[in-house]
């Protein structure tokens, strides 16, 4: 396979119940691959790795199709049921509160790449269990750039195999609890830097409100938050964020820790773009050039000017 | 009087026992004004407004002499005891646990401007009760800025009073669960955005290890945390932002919105400093230099390149 500047993504595919204090909506589109891969489709092509049921509905694959994203990696289990999640958020929509899991297909989900994917060479592996994304990897050959995302879930049941994770890829995303829970770090760049030593060459670190710190050996770099305050959901943020993130990098080929730093600022743009919605809804109207200009906008709000 | 450049710094002077994870101090100087007061001084004159015992120890006045602070408006209240606070910090530092207060000569205290104080271009009020701030404010003659300090004691027991300050001012200084008590705002910037529109030409959001938010009519602007590691102590540091920030700006007499994010940067540099040390030990050793060569580095840390 050419170096085309595919990238592979490999995660959840979800029916979300979404409980919000500017909106619910139950059954909606949703789960990690899904999410990285409307953001990373604005930027490069995109092969989706996951499993669904027989339930899942028509307006899911037609929106997927519609970004032009391969779906022959997605298994469709029939009479199964797709995975689905119920939560709810407070007033920050800071964290939300699970109200029901039922893993469904995903239970028995055992990712197999289709022939002429193993050769894709961006690779993220969304938030799934670790040995489900080192399953994936193993199958990979020789990819140029490897990122992977984690939950709270597999630090509370498996905290070996995330660290081991962390130390097959390129690029780890967590969020900030993660990182502290991860290294028993409760200083943050502290922490980061300890996820750094695990072996990969650049952790980023997503801190919601905050924005994103990214570290890698030249040092630590901050990343400010969009200023959006239309702030309706935030499903699917950190999703995105690695999509985006990835999406940059695939099209831009640059793997250079500046491009690195641009191509968060990418993934922060399009994360601020998906919390303005209720799910993926308005995601899924996101245009490039909407991205673009946020992300100068974003370069404005992060500018300390030189003393004089 | 001519608009010399000056600062008057207005807050308590206290004796504070510290318990930190990397080491403990009895009685050790303290107090809102003196933080600001030692940060200020590398940039500007300044001019104290406070209140101590018979008790306070000579080190405190030689340090404050040493950086020729004028001490004229500090009364010393002959057979009383300096303002104590005792404190504890869990691993992270994140906000202290207070073990006890002791107004002692604080309580009474009634700020009187000496004669020639009036007139400083500058005036901070730091972290005392909003009827002593507006005090302070009815005592002045035309301050070319006014900035003012609060805390979550004042906003839960007279919150009116803590936004009548902060339309009285330029420059309204908050933390983020401050400024979102104080607006019933979750989501920050919005919660910034409504604390503005009580009337301070400028709101400063300071975010502890996520750096800084400042905005202005212009928009919003985030600075980065200093990347320091060596997080020893965290007492004081927003008094020390705020004093380098106003420094700042009285040494350089340029309040325009761009000049407004570099104070805030020295402001956050200065504030690293301070971590560093037990107390006030690393802040009392900051020289201009450093506080210069830390401002370049945050420059950097906080760098999104543009996109190509």
């Amino acid at each position: 396979m050419p170096n085309d500047g595919s990238v592979l993504i490999v995660g959840s595919v979800a029916l979300d119940s979404l409980e919000t204090p500017y909106g619910s909506a139950p059954d909606a589109l949703g789960g990690s691959a899904v999410y990285a891969s409307l953001a990373c489709s604005l930027l490069a092509p995109v092969r989706l790795v996951g499993v669904v049921g027989s339930d899942y509905p028509a307006e899911g694959f037609e929106l997927l199709r519609s970004r032009n994203i391969d779906l022959a990696g997605l298994q469709v289990v029939e009479g199964g049921r797709t995975f689905r999640w119920a939560g709810r958020y407070a007033g920050d929509l800071g964290a939300a509160e699970t109200l029901s899991t039922d893993l469904n297909v995903f239970a028995d989900f055992s990712p197999r790449l289709p022939p002429g994917h193993e050769a894709t060479p961006y690779v993220f592996l969304a938030n799934i269990q670790p040995s489900l994304q080192r399953q994936v990897l193993e199958q990979t050959t020789g990819p140029r750039l490897t990122m992977c995302d984690t939950m709270n879930l597999w630090l509370n049941t498996m905290p070996e195999q995330v660290g081991d994770m962390v130390g097959r890829v390129d690029i780890a995303l967590m969020n900030d609890a993660e990182a502290r829970q991860l290294t028993r770090e409760p200083h943050l760049i502290a922490a980061a830097e300890k996820t750094l030593d695990l072996g990969a060459r650049c952790v980023v670190v997503k801190k919601g409100e905050h924005g994103a710190l990214v570290v890698t050996e030249a040092g630590c770099r901050f990343l400010p938050p969009f200023p959006t305050t239309r702030l309706v959901d935030t499903t699917g943020a950190g999703d995105t964020f690695a999509g985006g993130m990835i999406g940059h990098l695939a099209r831009t080929g640059d793997l250079s820790t500046e491009n690195l730093i641009r191509a968060a600022g990418i993934g922060a743009v399009l994360a601020s773009i998906t919390v303005e919605g209720l799910g993926v809804t308005a995601l899924a109207h996101a245009s490039l050039e909407e991205v673009q200009e946020r992300y100068h906008v974003l370069g404005k709000c992060g500018h300390i000017p030189p003393l004089r």
